[in-house]
């Protein structure tokens, strides 16, 4: 097991409904030094990438976006969530629905920060069925980007947004690969990688 | 000037209805590298204190905290905007009331992470009217927590926030203090400190 996936172990929870619970360390409150080791993963796994910028989405990918941007020595953009339909013409938008909670929601950029000259690596928390993850390939699309890599930290892979997006080409790497948990005895089992 | 009022005069916009846009550097996209000056700033700043725990609320505080965090080798806790009043008991709530917007918000912290032990560092990205800051004293409060500091980017000089927040007594820095803003002429007006 790898540092994440020790930690996983040692301080995630079990919830019912496939629910894992990181708050102690990931999403809530969050270790910075775990971050920090995170970041150098991300840098041996895309090294050599022409990345020059981050992109992540709020809330919970934002602080691992940020110090993982220091070892890429590269500005961090969040998209926004967003339920409003006024969205002024300055903006990429792309329409998330997410399958869990059954709505339809907004992510935004605006246009200044992602231009065809980007070479973006994506960061976020979790994926699950990438419906958020689907959104920021889309603006960096929009925007006539590359996405050069995506960085996850927990992918939850008994669910199918991992597959769909190497399925599509993408470098994805996930740091931890939950292929299965066990509400009753609290066991997590990680994909090996 | 300091490094961060120099890069407000050059990047900064003024907008109508005393609105200061950075959202180039501070709070959509983000300058990793003036990020970790703000960091070494405040470590300066707050030097001495014993800070064990930063607490910021979503979104555009925590990529500052995260950053300041690691001056401070602490972890982050960032605090959650709820509109839901279906609290379960397990977390502190505040009521936050926006003076400019009218509406009234919940600022919610899992019980788990804030605790009478803590020594808490509070960051955010901009300071005016205060109602946030307001909330999340309010947290730490609720948690039998110390404020030691509190630690800004910028702050609107001409709005009330701050200095309520100094006659409590608290410990206030804010790095940029704005006194006066021309949406005509683009001028920015910041306090001596």
């Amino acid at each position: 097991m790898n540092f994440l996936e020790e930690r996983i172990q040692r301080d995630g929870i079990v919830k019912e409904g496939n629910v894992l619970k990181v708050d102690s360390f990931l999403n809530h409150q969050m270790d910075i030094a775990l971050f920090q080791q995170m970041g150098a993963e991300f840098k041996k796994r895309f090294a050599g990438q022409p990345i020059n910028k981050i992109l992540t989405i709020e809330a919970s990918g934002i602080g691992i976006a940020c110090i993982v941007a220091e070892q890429f020595h590269v500005p961090v953009v969040f998209a926004k969530k967003s339920k409003s339909i006024n969205i002024d013409g300055d903006m990429y938008v792309a329409e998330v629905e997410s399958f869990t909670h059954k709505t339809k929601n907004q992510v935004i950029v605006s246009r200044k920060f992602l231009t065809p000259e980007d070479h973006v690596l994506i960061i976020d928390d979790f994926l699950a069925n990438g419906c958020a993850l689907q959104g920021l390939i889309s603006i960096v699309s929009q925007a006539g980007g590359t996405v050069e890599g995506i960085g996850i930290a927990i992918e939850k892979g008994f669910q199918t947004g991992g597959q769909v997006i190497r399925n599509l080409g993408y470098h994805l790497e996930s740091l931890a690969i939950v292929e299965s948990m066990d509400t009753a005895t609290g066991k997590i089992v990680f994909r090996e990688q």
